[in-house]
């Protein structure tokens, strides 16, 4: 069984180390899978993203340990969620809002430490404490009901910004907005798109606020900042230095420029508007 | 067995990938788990420390490879020592000082390549040419004694600065020093606690010179720079941007920002002194 | 078998985990080295050099797994090529260059992807769609020709410069440059040196280019910049501060400050011209 790993806490200190050395005791024939452990500190919505992208590529199966927490020692419930295609163990604050939204039949536990373990852990490092010890839990056989009472409500994310313009039976524009930047400084958009073939692009619903719309593509632009930005297949569409947006890896349209970094033309921030800019509207 | 390596050596470089491969051509089946690669070039004293957070938490067994070694290619052995709980492989500089802390019945023996090795080996890069094959054939099942003869005595480094003020049936406040900042920007001090109570805290002898008391908690705060910090039990127990002291997650006592960074807010370096000031003293 | 991966992608997105996931669904038993993630963004020599030093020390039958690919969605193929020792898989743009001269018998076939997968597949993520599957296919026992038709002629990259300068059968001294730096600020020098004896110092061909030649020991220097720097065995055979040449770990000549940073003492980039003076120049 696989358990993928993500979190915030760096690759500096042993935190990632130690979470593995607790596994390892308890979940021995484990595989584990770093997605990424440099979340920025706190970036609950940056990681919930990031879950999503790794979503479909990871094995039926898959036990997702999250730990990106910045009300650790609080309040919040410790969760394991279990679907028809994986489970995830975490702080319950929306870090799994849109994993879960790519599988059905989602059950939820509160994790419940007994009280001799509770009297041992710390008050920071929960992801040592109580999540490692589930996720390995549940990747040697436990059954969900093992680690605590169900829990019927988890807290969730907001989905990010996507609306159709004008007439909804004929629209003018897409409106969404920078999600994040990758380590090529391309930005990703929320904007979802199945496929973009000669003549059109689909709108693909990878959220459920996201309409589901098959576009013609002739004008078809995207608008970031004060620029008009050409829709093409890939980088090399496109001359040295110049802006494209594409339909990146995980089916949501990006902004990229070829050799350069996007993140640096447009100094752009994650939450920036972007439209979708459809044919009508320049003619 | 578990293989649980830290080093210098950057993620960048193909270091760490070119000791994982000799390991696998000599102990294919050993699990390999990295503490961390990022330790300040040859600073072996935070080196020793993250050796001492990760041990109690790595399977009984494991072979610890640590590598932060400014003396390569000059006179220092190379030395692998087995106790009762793990082994430890490495330049014989002090790495494992802290770590040997938490185990008895240590043998060490100078690890001496044999003539060919030696003649094919790199003055530079002993983390490949003598430590990972050692480590592998250990974790292949050779014993201590194959590697080379036994040796007396390790180096050793110096223990943290921590001592009682006042007298000593009745301190009045306990010194201590900043000993690093983690990823999340908090400054962890050389104050081992055991546990914070509602109305006490114990100090924790988590090395030789550390007293082992238990404290009145009243009145009690931790005085860095200017600042008098209280101690509570997480983050959320003090306002956003406000500082505050609790034990951390290896029981030592840290200081952090809820909400921000410590080592931003006082500007500290390693080795400024912390003072825990008791009760009475405020009187 | 080993995967062995080298990417630019970094550690901060999860291009990485979805491609072992990708990897573990189709090879779940194949064991995965990383070799490094952080090669400069679309650096093909780097990553190429990366590679070279890294091949020797894997386990035989390794595949190599790099991705680095500034013409990722161009018409570029993507290539495995199998030898004696390993096998490569990437997109045919060079990145193999180096590695390949390390073995013999390499055949070479291009990847193509069925008509399903490429309808799928992202033109921007060939790792993730096209490269992952393809070598977890060999790791789990596919045969070369399985993945596509033969290929005649790969890309090839230049070899660093590299001469000897002044009569062929009584040199001067030889002219390479520097390569690359590594994590500790050390200059890699494009001088293959097999070995460095107490009186003479064998050039080492490493690339079919580098002349194989013994030369005498005495008054050789390194000249870089307006710099003499000594050769030497190691770092403590100089005064700390002081430049020092040495043979590297990889068997080419590299400068180095004991206890400090040749990369910020010499501000020197990559591709600067390095001289290995002979003694007799200098008599």
């Amino acid at each position: 069984l696989t358990i993928a790993l993500l979190s915030d806490f760096g690759t500096r200190d042993v935190f990632v180390g130690v979470m593995k050395g607790v596994i390892a005791q308890i979940a021995p024939r484990a595989r584990l899978i770093d997605l990424t452990h440099d979340i920025p500190p706190g970036d609950v919505r940056t990681a919930a993203f990031r879950l999503w992208q790794a979503g479909p590529f990871m094995p039926r199966g898959t036990i997702f340990l999250a730990v990106v927490d910045p009300g650790v020692g609080s309040e919040r419930a410790a969760v394991a969620v279990s679907t028809d295609r994986f489970t995830c163990v975490g702080p319950d604050n929306g870090l799994f809002t849109y994993l879960l939204a790519q599988a059905g039949g989602a059950r939820a536990v509160e994790i419940r430490s007994d009280a001799a373990q509770a009297e041992r852990g710390s008050s920071t490092f929960h992801g040592r404490d109580i999540f490692a010890p589930a996720a390995a839990r549940l990747a040697s056989g436990a059954g969900l009901a093992e680690l605590g009472p169900a829990v019927r409500e988890l807290k969730r994310l907001a989905y990010p910004r996507l609306e159709l313009l004008g007439q909804v039976t004929d629209p003018s524009s897409v409106r969404g907005e920078i999600l994040l930047s990758d380590h090529f400084g391309n930005l990703i958009t929320s904007i979802g798109v199945l496929r973009y073939t000669r003549d059109a692009l689909r709108l693909e619903p990878w959220i459920p606020e996201c309409p589901g719309t098959r576009l013609p593509l002739a004008g078809l632009a995207v608008r970031l900042g004060s620029m008009d930005i050409p829709i093409v297949r890939t980088y090399s569409d496109v001359p040295r230095g110049s802006p494209l947006a594409y339909v990146g890896s995980t089916g949501l349209l990006e902004v990229g420029v070829n050799g350069g970094r996007a993140i640096d033309l447009f100094q752009t921030v994650t939450g920036a508007e972007v439209l979708l800019r459809l044919a009508k509207q320049r003619g």
